[in-house]
């Protein structure tokens, strides 16, 4: 039996990353996200959804550019922090001691100390409603060389990035290998892809 | 150090979750995506996006309506086949010996066995480039009642999402519980949310 819970941003899994942004003033800000995903292959997109109140959404409008830096569960506060504070009021690389990097590729700036960033340069922006709704078109994408796995790939279990969980407001990190994607199906007689 | 991927749709944590429509002849389908994500909390509305090739496309293109179903680990294989098979030359129910279930909300069937499903009508599509972007309004969301937290809320661990890696191909449970949101930040002073 399932239970209805009516009309909520209630799924699992979502992630938990942080946008990189700068402001007028050229202050680096960066903001925790979950509401966003991989939007396209060809060119290669992600969306991100912000809305109009926050500190970053001027930024991003502005500078047309912006990073989303994956943070590792070790730096699960500080995700959490960025997503409660607001660049409008607090420096919130300073008040965390991490360190904004500068993107060579897009006018924003990254996380240092987190495994994974890309670096995004916005195509589309379409209002939705609270949110608005911004497509980035993946520049670069960047790893720590620790990270990798055998293949010189990257590798979930070396970067382990944060899951989080909406309504419940739960973070969690990633847990075992399930299996190769196309190559699971084959068991129930899928075609080779 | 970091090193440097290119321009390409690498991120984690990506999901897996499981698009059912019907297609012209009434027929259910489901098919496996990893790009999409919630993107507005009013209304609430999460976004997928499909190539036009897939049998999929025509058919939310002609219902405006899909369900997502949140697999859980233990439909790993399931999952991927959803992924690989296509609606066009097989009946992906039928062959995987899980139940459509006719939505009461919109005009789409969801996986039965799934724990978790997310019923929603499109509002809008847009071409973005290989894929096309659906933002799909969230009308009702369903789980398992077995899978219900001490408080009625949806348990991850109850639940046990897939985590998908894109790129590398690989599956992944969800690990351990790191923290409640909106309050490990502030442990770095964040303000009260």
């Amino acid at each position: 039996m399932k239970k209805s819970f009516g009309a909520k941003t209630l799924i699992v899994p979502a992630p938990a990353w942080c946008v990189g942004t700068y402001d007028r003033d050229g202050k680096p800000n960066v903001m925790t996200i979950a509401w966003g995903g991989i939007c396209c292959s060809k060119p290669p997109c992600v969306t991100i959804s912000l809305r109009k109140a926050t500190y970053s959404f001027d930024a991003i409008m502005e500078r047309k550019a912006f990073t989303l830096s994956v943070p590792s569960e070790a730096h699960v506060r500080e995700t959490d922090y960025f997503g409660m504070a607001s660049g409008r009021n607090v420096d919130k690389f300073k008040e965390t001691g991490l360190t904004p990097v500068r993107s060579e590729v897009v006018d924003a700036p990254y996380v240092g100390e987190f495994p994974m960033v890309l670096e995004c340069g916005v195509i589309h922006h379409y209002e939705i409603g609270l949110h608005t709704h911004f497509v980035g078109e993946i520049k670069d994408v960047k790893v720590e060389e620790a990270l990798l796995n055998g293949e010189g790939k990257p590798d979930i279990e070396k970067i382990r990035p944060i899951v989080f969980s909406p309504e419940v407001r739960k973070y969690h990190g990633v847990g075992s290998f399930l299996g190769n994607a196309f190559e699971k199906g084959k068991e129930l007689g899928a075609p080779l892809k």
